[in-house]
């Protein structure tokens, strides 16, 4: 017998979603309007404002897409790539794996340099390579790692990308908000991100940003994009200047509720004083963590304050540990993907969660379950450690 | 100074986003789960349950896709279609030439069969074109034209199409529970909705279904699905059974509630009781209308109750009257699309929004619109005549 699904309360200290602020929440539950409404054109301008701000970047293209980042993804590559394109391809992680297989279906030409997982990319790779493949005609990499933590030097490879002529795809899924991110600074082309991390949205939708060399590319392909859903010729039309708009899709009204809030908060704080949040919180998780003896996988000056990377402990099952943790105190963090399921978990701080009532209960949560599990950590110093960072602050 | 958006409540009687129930708001505005959370499995398994139920099938790949029903449109042709395979499209509105447009971005032998705009499809149409095209692979069409208001015959187009070895995608977004949408009795292979309509949800998924036959065409493709975000090989890991489930995207949970909250509130009423309200609701707008001596575009046998083309007196500025119902009264209603543009009126009934209380704004505010800008209508009989539909049901 199917009946309304309450959900239990959890506290998402994952790689994502991450907690959604109760005012965002609230907004999404407010009644539905029709896309073509005076007022929605004044929420998708609001919005549109709002995000220029958090990417920091003038381009007109900046909207929302309305699916999940993985659609913020395969609409830059499906914009940009034509068959026969070189595109090369920096990946440190699934994600990057994921824009290479982009490049496969929409017949690109690609070249694919990989670094160690727990890495950031070093610049020098991607000099080395556009100096071998002289006729490269994009670069794409990610800037936060969602799968390793990691933080990559985006302005450094936008640059050396740049001075080859190149276009640039920067995925900042995790970093927007949670630490800078620069889009005209850098001089990304098209960077997209995600509601459900460090904007403290629900998840659906996806942050995209596209600059005017790229749009103008996107106009002016000899063959037609090979999605109508993400064609961005189209997309622009519906959320265009207001005299012009043309019907594409029926926007998602109240995920958009949702969003706006998000991007007013975040405006509210400041970005600064986000990203001093982000790194104020990751620091006491630290000093818990390695209080009780546990070690960051990710070097220190690469690493995502937003998301942790710890490694598992000599004989510890880690699935156990965080079947506990969501068992007994409704808290969830992440496992490792790929290569490293089973020797990380991912401990997100992201957007709302980053606060120092999740960092004290996750620190507390796992010296508890791991103290019964019988694991070799040091015990009764992690709660101060934490508390020290916060009364220094 | 940009603020918190507080939407001004409407009452959407156009074609969609219809008015959303508020059972299925609140449903929205429940705390995030993380999308691996084992609480969050058990409403996906249900939500599929239900989907099959609504669309009256037992396809195991049953499952809303995390995007609006353009999204459902898409995957629909980027799945089957390979380059070269012969697809007939049955046009008769904005969606079919939609469809058109994604067979040509995919690499189809595109066979355009046009039908007048209001008119049903011919069946003796897809019969001779399948005689001239013995080669087609694939028959597509639209069940319920939201740009015209015309419902075609499912059944009969189907079996053509089975009986001359084609599969046949049926796009039902704005038909599914506001009229009889039979998967299996129709033999349809991939079917897809939207849940802005007769489902009463908010706008931002696409339910979609697909046969056995068509999933396996799409697991033995020569070539990859030109998409990674709608490759439903990779979706339905995802969505899969328990113990398999692989990540792909970061499933949109809070729209998911509402998904839950829709589909349970239509397994409570019932499918027949839903298409039954939706037909007397529109008997009572038609008797309302007519009283008033307006038009209907559409041939009664190809009429859907759920969405009303409705002529545009003479000498009447369409556009005027529709800011004065929003203006004056919060009512919207919607305009035509492309030929029908400033010729007709559409007025949705669909889902939570087909009610009489609706039917008896709508008809009240169009006489008053109306008659203030001396638009030739009979006055004072709309309001009888509605109630005597209501009550002699």
């Amino acid at each position: 017998m199917i009946t309304t699904f309450l959900p239990i309360p959890r506290t998402l200290m994952g790689p994502g979603p991450s907690d959604v602020h109760p005012r965002i929440l609230t907004a999404m539950a407010k009644p539905t309007i029709g896309h073509l409404d005076p007022e929605f054109i004044r929420l998708m301008d609001e919005i549109k404002v709002m995000l220029q701000g958090v990417f920091q970047t003038q381009n007109a293209l900046t909207i929302p897409l309305s699916a999940p980042g993985s659609a913020g993804m395969e609409a830059s590559f499906v914009n940009l790539i034509e068959p026969g394109d070189k595109v090369i391809i920096l990946q440190n992680g699934v994600f990057g794996g994921r824009m290479a297989e982009n490049v496969r279906r929409f017949g690109g030409d690609l070249v694919l340099l990989e670094t160690a997982w727990g890495r950031a990319i070093d610049p020098e790779q991607l000099r080395s390579a556009l100096q071998a493949h002289p006729d490269t005609k994009i670069v794409a990499f990610v800037h936060a790692e969602t799968s390793t933590g990691v933080r990559s030097d985006a302005k450094s490879l936008c640059e050396l990308a740049h001075a080859a002529g190149c276009l640039t795809i920067v995925d900042c899924v995790t970093s927007l908000v949670g630490c800078e991110v620069d889009v005209d600074g850098w001089g990304a082309d098209v960077v997209y991100s995600g509601t459900q991390k460090c904007l403290s949205c629900a998840p659906g939708l996806s942050p995209f940003t596209m600059s005017e060399r790229a749009a103008s590319l996107t106009q002016t392909r000899k063959t037609p994009v090979p999605s109508w859903f993400l064609d961005m010729n189209l997309v622009m039309g519906y959320w265009g200047a207001g005299s012009t708009r043309a019907y594409h899709h029926t926007a998602p009204v109240n995920a958009l509720y949702g969003l706006h809030e998000a991007l007013l908060m975040a405006t509210e704080e400041g970005l600064s004083a986000a990203w001093a949040r982000h790194a104020r919180n990751h620091e006491a998780l630290k000093a818990g963590l390695e209080a009780m003896g546990l070690r960051f996988f990710v070097p220190e000056s690469e690493r995502l304050a937003q998301l942790n990377l710890v490694e598992v402990p000599a004989g510890v099952d880690e699935a156990l540990i965080r079947r506990a943790l969501l068992g007994s105190y409704n808290l969830e963090i992440g496992a490792g993907l790929g290569p490293l399921a089973g020797k990380v978990w991912r401990i997100g701080l992201m957007g709302y969660a980053s606060r120092p009532e999740n960092v004290l209960l996750c620190v507390s949560a796992l010296e508890a379950v791991l103290a019964q599990s019988n694991a070799p950590i040091h015990r009764g110093q992690a709660i101060d450690a934490v508390q020290s960072v916060y009364a220094s602050a």
